[in-house]
Formats: structure tokens, C-alpha cells, sequence
């Protein structure tokens, strides 16, 4: 049984709330409901975090290592700002894939820089909630190759 | 009576000491003194926060909605790198005034972006303690209209 | 008795025409009897006055030398272009508080830079009319100390 | 039964054999066999094509209007540079889906801007012959919502 | 006796593990060890603190003023990105010597630029582990004179 | 009867005498004169302006409001200069079309930036004399629409 | 009697489906007829090309030598990216006239550098279907003089 | 008998009085004494203008055709930001030799750029109100050959 | 015997008559006439081919992969923009030598961008047509060594 | 008796030969006559140097302190790149006139930086070889004042 | 009988030990040797120059003049930053022809800027020691024409 | 018995009378004093240089090689601008520490860059003239492990 870390970065907790016609109105919750269901019929353990800390997401990347298999990383605002989180990432012998609800491509210039791209896997981004179960489904693929 | 939250980010509470050559003599605690002295004359609630971090920062935009009316945010050197800061407050329906004591437009290229600026109301620059009586009469005038 | 200066740049006398949506549909003639009520009970004396011409605008802050104890200066378009401006106000001794109606810093590009910032106080952005009053009163606080 | 096209760009045709440590060593024709067993079964009809030539690619991206119900895209180098092929899919009412075998954030500079991207419903990236599975999957969830 | 921090920032905790082709293989508790017995007998005190958050950081500097005579700093990832971190050592009277453990001059770009070497009195970069002797000892000959 | 201004910006007065291999040997005066034959032939008034002041175009552009039913505006050098003047077009609600004697896209870099291209209608640039005539017709095919 | 060339790039054979609140609802076959109508009466003749391949564009303007007196292009987005466009042109001897239906000058950054402008005798830029007419009436001009 | 306009910009007409630490004691009116006293007795007619206005000088430039063999021009601000005065040199045939008190290129980066200096014959640079007479000097000598 | 592929991109078919200032009077087949009498007699066997279109040289490229030795590839104006050519050289076995006919680098800015550069052994510029025999010679001598 | 030193960097030696449509064909020999003749009727000693070599240059500037009042600089092409000469300027207590034959404002962008102009008194650019006499002459009324 | 110079900058006299991955196994005197080898049969006579220093280079491009037809030039690490070097070139009437053994187009980005290439006829760049050959072939053929 | 090179570069001859604000009041020969004192104790064999010219750094560079165990270098200017210098040493097998007096990251952007840095092992910076002892400590400590 495979166990994956699915974090979430700042505001994030408010998914659902927030700018619903960018981010949609599934919340967080929802989100770990439809992965539980799905994944833990394929035998799969998911721990779902979420923190508006730079630091704290930092610790949780650090203490992943030798917990979980895999990283399902939605770091928000600090995709395009921390350097600390490139680092931990590239510290620590877990994958990590990417996720961004919106597409990250198609807006502003300041959220096309990724520094956490640099040490991921690959990148999912535009998929709103569904973006979830694809990094998920991507994890697993490449954890079997 | 109407609840406004002031908000403040790093090495603010190190206001009177820190560069008074920049900065003024006045402290935080002063500040405060003053503007509840006037606003509460005015049947205003204030609520004063200080911190170096900027995830409770974060926190703490997200935590004014429904018990704030405003936020008057002198997000000091987040200012200028907080992305995550920028989307909390697109994130929540809380009218946000921008604060700075110096003039930031005056100094350091890398004082002058402004992420904050994005999603504010408006900007007050460079008049010191005192701007924090301007920024709230500012508050108050937006949320009468 | 004080006397402050009011200056008003290129296409400010179209407010409350133009643009309405954001400049508002108050007129600069709306906004100087609103600050002449409140200001004048205070004993200020004000003067308005408005060009389109950099030329002119660069006499008037000239002229202002031993006739106004300050000057709250909007300057329109000609605050990001026009260096004349910005060594007017640096060649005479009286201080600029710089206004803008709009938050210019969540505008184009183009408009985020100030070159009247350079040598000013201040700046409030993003009040509309009530910027004004704003300015005034953080005008007549800094003579005071 | 849902039509979707799968539109491949420059060089694509050499994959397996091609910079292998970068695209791995699955062929496009191996790709096309695994989706076509997966979607196939799923009631979908696939339809692969791939070109060298933008020209061609902005030909079928318009010939695929009333004909497909959606396009997974791997544009290859043409996503960086090709403006008509951003064009011809903002023309036409057929949702795109970007995808790409290798992390393209992770390489050089002038593979991180995309031009696709700017019309694109969401990008897949760095997840190699996999990366087409993710993106019917996406996809085919797109259209049903 | 005289009294000096050594400060670090994010990731540093896993000295010895994280990346040491680049960082080396040993631990900051064994580096602490090394400076312990090498300035303990000139009679230094030394405090080590590690952290990965930006506002434990900018904490423990404003916390520095009237305990330690100095600080090393070895502010990992938050060197190129933290203006709090800049402004708290502009705040205290405390002076700072900045610390890399590799040639941070040699590596991406995006190291290169560092905001405390704005308000540090040197830099020392490249000489792994032992980095943090020759940072104590440049700022025993700094107190000295 | 239509009513259309013709407004010439600095240095447009010199036209036929001023760098002639760049545009041409036709004077201002000339073009008035073939513009009138042709247009006033069609019942269109035509009001030609020249000014080397951006203040008194600007004016100029104000005034011709609920006066002229469209502009045609040769702003010279004040093309890739004023804000002023691009603000003054967006304050009015009259339809500008912008000329260009010369092919500004194939000069110096300072010419390509237009501030009036962006408020314009759309642009005409390096026919020379004739020029004026196209813009004309342009101006009366779009209030046609 | 002379010939022109009305050669068209990538998207335009889309021209009244494309995006009709930027292109208009005129095709290009609505275009050819105006156009005929109106030059054929005066004894020119018209031949119009589209084409979404560069090459096939390359090779028009060379096959254009010792055949067409002129060449009125509308290259779409090649006018952006295509320096082998632009090579053409300078190898052969035909004055080319560039058209674009929206005004480019408006749009997004990337629309405003045109390689095409280097080596046109001038641009005409925003006045939809209608701007072909104006093209053809200032090549005629051009080939008078 | 030759005459020589001596042309002035925005705020010199406060010299003396302005920044003296930048722009010394001297008013323009002792620089005028002391250009007529030496260059009157060598038959040379000088002619002093200044205006704060860019159209003005403009103006001026314009008129100098066929009165005045040659001009020296401090531009002051307009120096560094107008098209309309560089354009004015090089319409009309009256040499220009450009002239700063201060030594703009030892200032702020938006001084280093000149917009006279690229029709300008030669720029004097830093040499205070003497610089005046060495322009007047450089002038002479450029009619003589 | 060995079997070279010299590839030629657009415009190059007009060479001899295309601004002959620049290229020279020396035609495509003259140049495969005097490289076949030099590279014949050494029992080389030379294939020429032309095209204006991108996608056919992508082609070319990927059809060299087992059938030619080497390539001198004058890939014109697709030099400067192709990335898919690029691409296409780095996805064969056969190694590449880039030939321009003008000094590219003694030319405007945005000819001096190779992306085939970056992908082949080394470059010839500047030698007009003898440069083909030069590249030829440097090929062999690569083959051999 | 003041001695100054005429100090001249790579290429002016061949001043008179070397491109004389930009440097004219006086030479550095005819220039030290002239001036000799004009300026040792004043009592001035002059000292002629040229070098190729930027060291030597260096040199001659540190080895000025003490021995000449001051220093007419031209630096050719080090001007634009020599930090080192710069830094010399800087050492010594010799004040420096920048000169300049052509005007380097008006040439390529490369000339228009200059490191000499951080450090000297002034510049005068763009006279020829009577630029010698001028920044003599300006050199003599600076030390007089 | 013609004379060639073949003129080497900064760290050629290293060639055979310098990395050798990069720049190859064979010493400047192999190179020596194997060119007049080559050519002294074609009656050319070579000489060979090599110097670290900058100004030598520049003393060597100047004392060509009359002395040798032409110069291959391998300017080194000066190729990219030596002004006074292109400016040596540009004052003697001696042709020369750029020359590299690596491909700098390749390399780091500081490398891709040659001034040298401005007024050198034309370049080649990454055939290893093979390039001497190609460049005196190409020297000599110029000379021919 | 280990042998070092301390090698300085421009204007280092100067320290002490220097810009001692900025450099202090020590002397290169006093700092040598100390150096030896310190470690000829520890049977160092220390070898001091200085030269203005970068030729002559470079040979220096090149001279090391075979002779000494390392080298501390403080190019001074040269560090900035010499890629000669950097491809020095590059080019031999002696490993160099990089050194500066004064924090050059806290001074001008020109000071910023480090073309030494890209190939030395580590960099000292801003500790005044005891910053050589610290550099020969950690050469020596580079040098054991």
C-alpha cells in the first residue's frame, strides 16, 4: 500500500470561496472526498495538508522523506516566489508533481515563473479539482516505471 | 460601530527604534494610542496586529472576513515579494487600504513594485505616523459610499 | 492664515465627464467647493488651478516659491513623463504632496512610474475626489511639525 | 460517441528513436496503439495526426471544427514560436488541450514561453508517452462538465 | 566573553544529507562541534539557531539586539528573495556577516542577487563547512576594531 | 454636413521644407488644399490645426467635442512621448485616426512606440501627402458604420 | 491595365467566422467581391491568394516579380515571426503595402513588432474589411508617382 | 557680424537661486554679461531666450532658421524626454551645439540619455556657467570651417 | 565515397539576383557547379537542395538520418526563428555545419540569434559563396577526424 | 607654471590616417602644437602621452598625482569598458576633463556609456581636434576656481 | 609572394593543454607548423603572433598596415570585450577575418557577443585547429576578388 | 613547505592613500608584513604581485601553474570585466580564491558582476585588509582536503 502526501499551499483553504470563477466551487474538502474514493480503492494511502506558511510547507516536504512516495504539490502563491521550497524539494528523495487549479500560462506574467517546476516531475495546470486526480493517476504511473 | 483591522507586517514592531532617520520616533503602541483616541471617538471598533510572518499575515486577512468592515495594511517588506499576500486579499470580501510610512515611490528600485497595490483600494506613502489616521478616514469615507 | 496650492494637471478639468468609470463623475470645480468648506473653516486659504500644459504647470510650481506653504500636485499624465516637472519642485522650497484620483499602481505599466515621487512627501492614489481632502489634511499635519 | 483529435508537431514523428534520454523510447505509433485500447473501450474515436509544417497544423486545428469535439496538441517547437497556430485555435470553437512529453519548465529558456497556452483550456508537461492518457483523460472530464 | 549568533536559514537542517555533491557531507551539529571547541577556548559564546521560516529568521535577528555582539548568517534560500530578512539587520544594531556554503557567485542566476549583502559587512561564499570558521573569525577581528 | 478636424502636431508646420527626402515636398498648406477639393466636394467640412505645444493639442482634442465628428491626428513627435495627449483622446468621445507621413515601423526604435495607437481607431503610416486623403476616407467609411 | 496582388496569411480564410468582434463579419470572399467592383472599374486587376503556410506566402511574393506592379499583404501572425517574409520582399522588386484588419498597435505586445513594416512602403492598420480598399487605393497612388 | 542664439530650458530661469550645490550661484542673467562682454568684442550678436514650455522652444529652434549661424542649446529637462525638439534640429539648417551645467552622465540613469545629442553637433558637459563660453567658443570655430 | 547534403532555406533560390549589394551575383547553381568540380574529384557525392518552407527542411534534416555523411546547412532566415530545425539536427545522427552567404554577425540585431547554432559543430559566415567550399572542406575534415 | 597632462588612449596615434570622415585629419602631433603655441603663451606646461595599452594608462593616471594640476582625458575606446581607469581617476587627487573628437552621444550604443564620466569633471564631446583647446581651457578656469 | 599575419589573444599560447575537451590536444606551433606547411607552398608567407595583452593586439593590428595583405585574427577572450581592438580593425586598411576555435555561438552567453565581428569580413568558428586553414583559404580567395 | 601567490590587479598599488573611506588605511605592504608573519610561521612560502595591466594578470595566471600550490586573487577592476582573466585560469590546474576589500555587493551594479567567480572556488568580500589572512586560511584548508 503506497502512501502520497497531497500539500497544498496559501489560500488554498478557501477553494470553493475564493474567486470561484477562476478557481471553481469545489472546495478542498470536496476535492480529498472524490482522491479518497478513487484512490483508495487502487490500495493507496493519501494524507491531505494545507498550510498559508512558506516555512511550514517547507517541514512538509522535509518530513516526507522516507514517509511518503510521492508529492502531490499545489504550492499557490509560493510556486512563483520561494526559492526555500525549490531547495527542500531538491533536498529530499521524493517526487514531487506540480499542480495549479487555473492556468497558470494564460494569466498574469508573475505566475509564469515556476521555481518549484525546476525540481518537479512535470507540471498539470488549467484542470480545476479534476487537476487532483490527474497528478495522482500521473504519481502512480510513474512510480510503477 | 464599525470594525476595522489594522494590519501590520515585518519589523513594524520595531517602530521609534528602527532607522528614525526613515522611520520617525513615534511607535507602534503610539500609533495605536492616536488612532483610537480619534476613531473611536467616531464609533469605530480598531483592532490592531502585528507580525513578522507571512503566513499569519495571510491568516489573519483571511480571518477578517465577516468580522472586519476594512483593513488598513502596512504589509511593510512583504509589500514588494508576497504574492500570496496579493490573493488572500483577492480571495476575501474585504476592502484593503495600502499603508507605508516613507515615501516608497522615492527609494530603492526594489521598493517600488507593489503587489499589494493590485488588489487595494489605494495607496497612502510617505507621511509617516500620521498616515494611519489618513488611511482609516480613507476607510471610512470608501465604506460610506 | 496658510495658503496652499492645488495644482491640477492635463485633462483634469473633463472630470466627472471623462471616464467616469474611473475618475468618477465628481468635477475638479465639485471637489474645490468641497475643500474649500472644510478647509476654509480651518483658516486655510486655497488656490485651484489647472493646465494642460507641462510649460505651465512648471511656472506654477515656479510661482508658488514665497506665496504657498505647499502644493498638492496632481499632475495627470505628466507625473510619468515630465522631468521639468520634477526639477521644478526640486529647485523651489516648498513641499509636493503628490494625488492621484486613480490607484495608478494597479493601472498600465506606463503609469507606475512617478517621476514627481522623486522629490515629493508623499503620495495618495486611488481615493478619487476624497483624495483631495486627504492630501490637504496631510498637508497642513506636515507644516505643522 | 465523442471525436477527438490527437495533433502532433515537428519531430514527433521521431519519437522513440529521437534524444531518447529526453522523449524516452516509446514510438508515436506505440503511443497511439495504448490510447486507442483505453479510449476505444471507452466509446471515444481517436484520430492521430502529425506534421512537420505549421502550416499544416494550422490546417487541421481549423479542418477540426464540426469534426472533433476536442484536441490534445503536442505543438513541439512550434509552441514556442507560432503565433498562427495560437491563431487558428482561437478561431475555431474546439476546446485544446497542451501537452508536452518532456517538463518544459525544467529546460531552456526559450522552451518556457508558449504560445498555445494563451488559448488552451490547460497544459500537461513531463510526464513523457503518459502524458497523452492524461490529457483524453482531461479532456474527455472537460467535456462532460 | 563575547557572544555570537549563528543563524540558519531554510533547508540547513539537512546539512549532510541534502545535495552533497554541492553541500558537503557534514551535519551542522558537527559543524557547531567544530566551532564550539575552536572559539569556546578564545572565550566566544555561541548560539546556533536553525530555522526554515522567513519570520523565525527575521525574529531571531530583531531578537539579537543587546544579547549578541554579532551575527553569521547563512540565510540559505531566503538571501535572494527575503526584503523582511534586509530590513530586520538594517533595524538592529547588530552587525551581520553573510555565509555560503557554496559559491553562490558560480551557480543560477537566480542565487546571485543577495538582499542581505545590502546590509551585511562582508560575505564569504564557497568554502563549505569550514565557511563558518573563517565567518566567526572575520567577525571577531570586525568586534576587535 | 460632416464636420472633421485635421490636427497637426510639432513640426508639421515646416512640411515640404523639413528633411524632404524623408516627407516629401508637399507643404501642410498643399495637403489642405487637396483635401478640401476632394472632401468638400462630398459635403464634409474639414478644420485644419497645427500646434508644436502638446497642451494646445490636447485642447485641441477637448475641444473638439460635440464640434467635430471625428479627428485625424498627425501628432509627430508627441506620438511616442504624450500621455497627456493619449489621455485627452480617451476623455473625449470623437473617433481618432491616427497618420504618419513616414513609415514610422521601419525607423528608429523611438519611433515604434505609439501612445495614441492606443486610444486610436487605427493608423495609417508612410503614404506620404496622400496619406491625409486615406485617413479621410477612413474616418468617413467608420462614422458611416 | 495593372495587376495586383492581394495576398492574404494564416487565419484569414476564416475572416467573418474568426473572432468576429475583433475581425468583423465580412469573409474574404465578401472582401475579393467589394473589391473588384470598385478597382476593376478602373482598370486594374486584382488576383488574391491565402495561404496558412509561410513558404507558400515566401514563395507568392518571389513568384510575384514581373508579374504583379504591387503587392497589398495582410501576413496575419507571420507578420510577427517571419523574417523569411520579410527576406522576400527585399529580394524582389515589387513594392508591398501591409494591412492589418484590427489595429495591431492596440493588441498585445507580441503583435506589435512586424517584420513586414521593415521593408513595406507603409501600414495600414484597424479599419477592418474596409482597410483593403484603402491598401489597393494607396498602391495605385504609389504607382502613379 | 555674426549672431548666435543662446536657447534655454525648463527652470534655468531659476539658476542661482536652484540646487546651487548642483548648479552653482551664477543666475543666467550674470552668464549673459559675462557671454555679451567677451563675445560682443569679437563681433559676435548674442541672443538670450529661455522658456519652460517644450513647444516654445521648439518655436524657437524653428524661427533661428535664416536669423541666427547657430545655436547653443541648454535643453534642461526636455533634453532627455523630447522627440518634438530633436525633430525641430533636425528640420530646420542651423547648427546646434548642446550644453549642460552639470555633468549628466556622473547623475540619475534618466538623465544619461539625450534625445538633442543625436542632432546635435557636439555636447558640453559639466563645466558649470563657464560652459557657456566654451560652447559659444565651439560654435565659432564650427563656422569658421 | 561519401554523400553530403548541402540544404539551402528561403530565398536562397534568388541568389544572384536578390540584393546582390549583400549576397553577390553568384547563383544557387553556379555555387553546386563549382563545389561539384572541387568535391566530385575527391569521391564526394553532393546533394543539393532548396526549399522556402520550414517544415520541408525539418524534413530534409530528419530524411538525412542513414543516407548522407554530413550537412552544411545555410538555413537563411529560419536561422533565427526555427526551433523546430533545431530540434530536427539534435533528433539525427548526422552532424551539421551552419553557412551564411553575409557576416550575420556584422548585421541587424535579430540575425545574430542562431538556433542552429546551438545544435551544429561550428559556423562559416561572411565569405558570399566560396563560403559553400569552405564548409564542405571543414566536413570532411570533421568525417575524417 | 601649471603642468597638466594630455593623456590619450588605443588608436589615437594614428589620429589623422584613421577614418578621417568621423576623427578628421589632424594629427595628435598637429593637435600638441596647436596647443602648445596657445596655452605655454599662458604658462601652461603641457604633456602629451598616448598608449594602446589600458595598464599604461592606469599608470600614467596614478603617476599624475603630484605632478600635473590636471588630467584632459580621452580614453578612446577604454572610455567605454575600463573600470580599472575609472578606479585610477577615483585614486588620485587630480582632477580629470573627458574629451572626445567625434560626438560619441550620436554614434552606436556601445559609445554612449563612458566609466571615465563617473569620475571626471566634465565632458566635451564632438569638436574634433579643437575639443583639445576647449577642455584645456576649461581645465585652466576650473583650477582657477 | 603575399604575407598574412595570423594574430592569437589572451591563453592561445596554452593550446594542447588548455582544457583540452573544449579546444583540442594540438599546440599553437602544430597549428604554425601545419599552415605554413600548407601555404608556404602557395608562395604565402605567414608570421605568427601571440600576446595576453590587450594593447599588444591593438599595436599588432596597426603595425600591419603596409606590412601584410590580411589578418586571421583569434582575438580570444578580448573578441567580446575589446573596443579598442574593433577600433584598431576599423582604422587600418588590412582585411581581417574573425576566427574561433570553439563554436562561441554554442557557449556561454558572455561569448556570443564579438566585437570584432563588426569590421571583420567574416567568421569561422568551431573547427578546432582546422579552422587556420579554413581562414587563410578564405583570406586568400578574398584577396583574389 | 606550500607556496602561494597573492596576486593583485588595478590600483591595489595604491591602498592605503586610496579612497581610504572605502579601502582603508593599510597598505598592500603592510598587509604582506602581516600575511607572512602570520603564515611563513606555518611554513607557507608566500609569493605578492601587483600589476595594473591585465596582460600581465594573466600571465601571472599562466606562470602559477607547476609553481604554486594556489592563488589568492583580488583582480580589483578586472574582476568585472576580464574574461581574458577568467579563461586564464580556467586554463591551469591551481585553484584560486577570489578577494575583495570592500562588499562589492553592496555597491554599484557594475561591481556586482564576477567573471573570477565563475571559476574560483570560493569569494571573500568586505573584510577590509584582513580579508587576505582569511583568504590564505581557507586556501590552506582547501588545500588539505
Amino acid at each position: 500500500m503506497q502512501s502520497l502526501l497531497v500539500l497544498n499551499g496559501p489560500n488554498l483553504n478557501l477553494l470553493g470561496q475564493r474567486q470561484p470563477e477562476i478557481y471553481g466551487r469545489t472546495t478542498l474538502s470536496d476535492i480529498e472526498k472524490a482522491c479518497r474514493k478513487r484512490f483508495e480503492a487502487q490500495d493507496v494511502k493519501l494524507t491531505f495538508l494545507q498550510s498559508n506558511r512558506e516555512g511550514e510547507l517547507v517541514d512538509a516536504v522535509q518530513d516526507a522523506a522516507g514517509v511518503h512516495a510521492g508529492i502531490v504539490l499545489n504550492a499557490g502563491a509560493y510556486t512563483h516566489t520561494s526559492l526555500a521550497l525549490m531547495d527542500a524539494i531538491a533536498s529530499v528523495d521524493v517526487p514531487v508533481i506540480e499542480l495549479h487549479l487555473s492556468n497558470i500560462h494564460a494569466r498574469e506574467a508573475f505566475r509564469r515563473n515556476s521555481f518549484v517546476a525546476k525540481v518537479a516531475i512535470g507540471q498539470i495546470s488549467g484542470f480545476g479539482s479534476f487537476g487532483y486526480e490527474l497528478a495522482l493517476d500521473a504519481m502512480l504511473r510513474h512510480l510503477d516505471t
